[in-house]
């Protein structure tokens, strides 16, 4: 592969899908699978998500969650007994049919979630009041035919995800499962992907099927449009009661428990690239990078080797010795600007080089991927590096969070409303909570209601679209 | 549940089977899905292999190796392209026909394993000397349709398992690699599960299907038959030929790279559970133990309560601090026996009682679970319970080591052999290597070569069955 293929050939604002798709090759996270609509991940990508999963893990397990494992074939029957989540999810299931030669007798669909599985099981487990509350997450994946263009991370048929489900004896410990749940979401994505979150509500059209309500994340991306980040629903009774999730409370007598389920997949990753990827390729937020720190030793013709190379060595110890994710590129034949290119389009957070004229001076050349600002700094301030990371984090959801904020609008006006839709971005506009107005607005100008924010209902205007009182606030944009 | 249902009810000798079966779903590690051959892993089950992988996945890393992801799904084209491999496998195979009501074009296999799909992969990704050595590892389950009676964590038609699959540039390279990755996993079973291992090398009968060679980890269980415990393959160039995983050498002279793949599943916890399990129930080494200690507060009608739960608290805390996993018991209404049942049953490491009397005489009463030995232990010698759980950990190897040394019988007169072999046990006898030999042998007395082991090649005496020059002394066993 020539230098000139191996970087990105399209800008970032002239065609974003395009570029999305080459940084997400070229930077080596993933790849197409032979089967359309699948992709493979490479070590690269695969680390961010261990790394996401290792932080939600440490985060549930303090909220007394713990991690299990359901297999991936779900019998028809089963997926079928709560009617509107089988009629949601039927059209995208995978069915498998066959084993070896041989029909097998009812068909068995592999997992579009696990809700009918794990209440299955649950409904065995469950018999008191002393099994409850029962708080179960599963790091597995779910598959759902995707019948448009595979985008990586964020339209496949096959995704990484985890799926929380729990249950409870009352009503208010499930709704405030639900919402620690979405706030450990929020809280990570925006600590560790440096991506602002909106949280809120979906509407009753937007909600999962099957639940009482969903809560949910959102995001805007720099391209104008919504992502769905991750959510957090409210089940109620609605899968306890076909499941016979009960329980015998302290006086002996049975009830229903209470449940919810949330989850948040590989999309997360696709949100990282859309919101701090450049021209130059990807842009890695220190704290998931899988190489937080890369060192470029210079010199030509081995002239002044012997002088920079044990100096990069030390450095090198001294940032492993503090847990910093360090690699130095040694690789031969390679010029330090070819380096500078590659590390760069692999969106490492800072680089540092050192030549022979940094060694006389006592000090190394840092450069930050997120801004490409060059410095120096002397080595006896090496210390400083992990602060510097932690900088750059705090950099980088900064200015995340004004770019959403120049792309979110408030506006009333429906026509103002049509031709700025055009342009993409968050738009909170008063609704009055019909379903008719939603449907018209989503026909009219592909927006969807995204999320109500909390904080936005029971507000008094008037509907953008039908003029009468509205109920809330929703943010409307047009969506992935 | 009433108490006597809820313990273990046959004894290990007497219904070995049965016996595993209550183990695994009364200590509550697994259950049955609703699908025949499929299990569902609960908590405590699920950590245990959490623990695993934690481990494989640290000394993976120093040996260069970085995980990735592969979807489940495979065209059959792309299985039968190494047509001994699809032969293999074919008849196992999940096929998915149909997504939603629509049929498919080309069915798509559920992995029974990964080779196929990552070597196509490879393939794109591999082009020069620089892309070499790729080591990957996958972190998914494997489907093959399972038949018979469906045995947790050892026949599952769906099993967690981690599949390795390394390519190099030469073969010395790839088969030194094949030996570390062999190595990885003896160490690990023995170290962390504490069982013992006898490593060496299948017959060409029983290799994996496209591997020029396969060695292997096998144990003998404590009911005399034999269970693989890990494969590592050396694959030569049977698969980069037909999948042209090819690179350039630095004189730029393209060749066929050589590979290897290997794999442990969650079979190793079924290993466990058999190994070390006794009438009581589950017995959990310290190093994968969910949770090494438990404390049970000793007091009758809130006597000396006040005195008690203090302590115990203290001691929960000092542990704690130490990164001992420890569980206090303090659920009202449940007796200290019961209690005690309850957490023999799931095989705590160790138990400590603290009672009034205890307080008394500053001292707490340890009960270890593998031999149900109890001591007293003074509180202000708490330090040493972490050095104790090493000690259960190095015991439970020894007891195991015992075990299988009791197990193993060297032996050379076939009759002898043919009647010793109803009572199980690793039995070495020398072979001539033949196929006709092999296949008798099992046909008439149901044993396989289970393991060739290392230092057992070339010996020069006379194979059991046809009394022709022997070439090794693989080590027969019946089976799981």
């Amino acid at each position: 592969m020539g230098k000139e293929e191996s970087g990105i050939t399209v800008s970032k604002n002239s065609d974003f899908s395009e570029w999305y798709t080459q940084v997400v090759l070229k930077a080596k996270l993933a790849d197409y699978a032979p089967v359309k609509g699948l992709i493979v991940l490479r070590p690269d990508g695969y680390s961010i998500w261990e790394s996401l999963r290792s932080t939600f893990d440490k985060k549930f397990a303090k909220n007394g969650i713990r991690n299990g494992f359901l297999p991936i074939l779900i019998p028809e029957s089963l997926l079928g007994k709560e009617e509107k989540h089988f009629a949601g999810f039927n059209p995208e299931v995978f069915w498998v049919t066959h084993s070896g030669d041989n029909k097998i007798g009812e068909k068995l669909a592999l997992r579009p979630t696990s809700e009918t599985l794990a209440y299955t099981m649950y409904s065995k487990w469950i018999q008191s009041w002393r099994d409850l509350p029962l708080k179960m997450n599963f790091w597995n994946t779910a598959l759902r035919a995707e019948i448009k263009a595979t985008k990586p991370f964020l339209r496949t048929s096959e995704f990484l995800w985890q799926e929380g489900h729990t249950v409870h004896a009352t009503q208010e410990e499930a709704e405030k499962e639900v919402m620690i749940i979405l706030e450990i979401y929020k809280k990570t994505v925006e600590d560790e992907l440096a991506i602002p979150i909106v949280t809120g509500k979906k509407s009753e059209k937007e909600k999962f099927v099957g639940a009482e309500y969903t809560t949910t994340m959102e995001s805007i991306m720099p391209d104008g449009k919504a992502l769905q980040m991750g959510t957090s629903h409210f089940l109620g009774q609605n899968f306890s009661k076909p499941f016979e999730v009960k329980f015998a409370d302290k006086d002996n007598v049975e009830h229903f428990a209470w449940q919810t389920s949330w989850g948040v997949s590989w999309r997360l990753i696709g949100a990282m690239i859309m919101t701090h990827g450049d021209d130059k390729g990807l842009v890695l937020p220190p704290k998931v990078a899988p190489m937080q720190v890369v060192i470029v030793p210079i010199y030509k013709n081995d002239e002044g080797k012997d002088k920079v190379l044990p100096k990069v060595d030390e450095i090198r110890k001294n940032l492993e010795s503090k847990e910093i994710r360090v690699h130095v590129d040694d690789r031969n034949e390679l010029s330090p600007g070819y380096k500078f290119n590659d590390w760069e389009l692999k969106g490492v957070p800072l680089r540092i080089e050192i030549g022979p004229k940094d060694i006389e001076k006592q000090s190394m050349v840092i450069a930050k991927r997120h801004n490409r600002e060059k410095s120096s700094l002397s080595f006896s301030e090496i210390g400083k590096i992990g602060e510097i990371l932690d900088e750059i984090q705090v950099e980088m959801l900064k200015k995340a969070k004004d770019q959403a904020k120049d792309n979110t609008t408030s506006i009333s006006d429906y026509s103002e409303f049509k031709s700025k839709i055009e342009d993409g971005g968050f738009f909170c506009a008063p609704w009055c909570g019909k379903l008719e107005c939603e449907e018209k607005i989503k026909e009219e100008t592909g927006a969807d209601i995204r999320v109500i924010p909390f904080g936005c209902e029971n507000i008094n205007k008037k509907c953008m679209y039908c003029q009468e009182q509205s109920i809330s606030i929703p943010i409307f944009a047009r969506g992935y």
